[in-house]
């Protein structure tokens, strides 16, 4: 197992611990809604987003233990925008990580109140002193998550993804899109563990614009995913935007220049972590990762 | 106009105006989850969780300047629960406050993105320096709202409401969904007023009781009104507890009983208050208008 592979899969651990101990179940009529909060946040994908904020922390000495409170909130945050996103009013999606979508397993009405929690449950988590000792670190990482989700990030982002000018989007409209929906959630998690590790000036904005580049090439790895792997490597259908007829990069540039675009895109984002020297080694490995990924 | 109908108006108008500075339109394809979002919390009904919040503030010498923004915050949050609970997979409600409701009006998917975005705005309006200048407080504003809105309060209750159960509740489970689906968010406005005025433990507490006692007793209120009130008077339809089966206040105690029991709790809600003296005025008369009202 590579470094990464092995820093990966112990970030995620971590996580889900800690998504265990924040979401526990409960008895009673309201149970339900905890049930299908846990069961969209639980056994989760790559946990992308909590590794690049433990990881972005870890530049400044922050412990895992620390670290993943936070990244549990963000994950919570993640999680909520895939359940709200694949309701049949949205995406209708049935299948997400090779499972039913929460409302095919819980109804529609349970889905739309359990994205409600996770992102209500999120706010809760990082207000909460054991996220961090210092009351301006928890408000940075509260106002940081406000601004990424909201109608000025991913809620906006999803708006044009939905609105009728999506089929006609051209390069920059794809790339406003992007920075939006998948972009400020991903830009947030560099800034989030900036802010835990109380990091200078510099140092934020490297790891922003770090974050910008990769979240980039994520989304063009993954508009090319959804042209070049099976169905089976994704864990939900293929070829689907072909078939919604959206504008995507791939669909913009073709197969091999967006290739090459997202190759740039990784290097420019190792480029930015210079100022790290050898202890950001592992945001760079994970950057080549996004798109190389087959899932 | 009675001294509660002039301070009613005169809040209601500052968090108008600050929920239109919050909420500004934007052009392109994302400016329409602003259209919803502005559309859900703009011309508002009475603004009762806003009034408690900046009246409890009020107490303790914050200005209505200061505290409208908080307010505004508690307003969202209560626009975002009406517009998602109004949707079909929920309560499928066409008309809210006279008018069609949001997702009538922009269609499914716009409204869940709105109620989305309100509830994350709710947050960042709290966590922004303007709320408040000491981070503390403004830290536990949103510890609390998080908290009042979540599983274990606002969202726990919405669950409540549409589970199986739901329809066989006796009175303490009726009391249970009470105290989450609306009590919780309203003991907030009042609590959310004391963090904001910096009280002590004391007046803290006296005021999270005074709201307890409010919010059952707006909550019989509402449930005597769906049986009493004619759809002009609540633009919305009446009789709907009793078409769909639900178990209420007045289905349990009968009109007579239940009108006496709003009657006690509201005599016992003024007490609450008796610290405060003459200050707390406009508070008592509020307690009596939520089971007078009409609408």
């Amino acid at each position: 197992m590579s470094r990464l592979q092995q820093a990966l899969s112990g970030h995620a651990a971590a996580v889900e611990q800690m998504l265990q101990n924040l979401l526990p179940a409960v008895a009673g009529p309201r149970g339900k809604v905890l049930d299908a909060m846990r069961y969209a946040a639980l056994f989760g994908g790559k946990r992308l987003r909590p590794f690049l904020l433990m990881e972005t922390a870890a530049l400044f000495g922050v412990p895992a233990a620390q670290s993943c409170r936070a990244a549990a909130a963000l994950e919570m945050v993640h999680c909520y925008s895939l359940v709200h996103d694949d309701l049949p009013a949205m995406d209708d999606s049935e299948l997400r990580r090779g499972r039913p979508t929460v409302h095919k397993e819980f109804g529609d009405a349970v889905a739309i109140l359990a994205g409600d929690g996770l992102l209500t449950e999120a706010f809760a988590v990082l207000a909460d002193p054991a996220c961090h000792p210092d009351s301006a670190v928890r408000l940075d990482l509260v106002a940081g998550l406000a601004a990424a989700a909201g109608a000025g990030g991913m809620v906006g982002g999803q708006m044009i993804d939905i609105a009728p000018e999506r089929s006609g989007l051209d390069l920059d409209g794809i790339k406003d899109l992007q920075r939006l929906k998948t972009g400020a959630i991903i830009e947030y998690a560099c800034d989030a563990g900036a802010i835990l590790g109380q990091a200078d000036e510099n140092e934020r904005s490297a790891l922003r614009r770090y974050a910008a580049d990769l979240g980039l090439a994520f989304q063009i790895a993954d508009d090319l995913l959804d042209v070049l792997a099976t169905p089976e490597e994704l864990g939900k259908p293929t070829g689907q935007d072909r078939d919604l007829e959206k504008a995507t990069f791939v669909g913009q540039l073709g197969i091999e220049a967006a290739q090459a675009e997202a190759g740039r895109l990784v290097s420019q984002a190792r480029e930015r972590l210079d100022i790290f020297v050898e202890k950001a080694d592992l945001l760079r490995d994970v950057a080549g990762f996004v798109i190389e990924r087959r899932s």
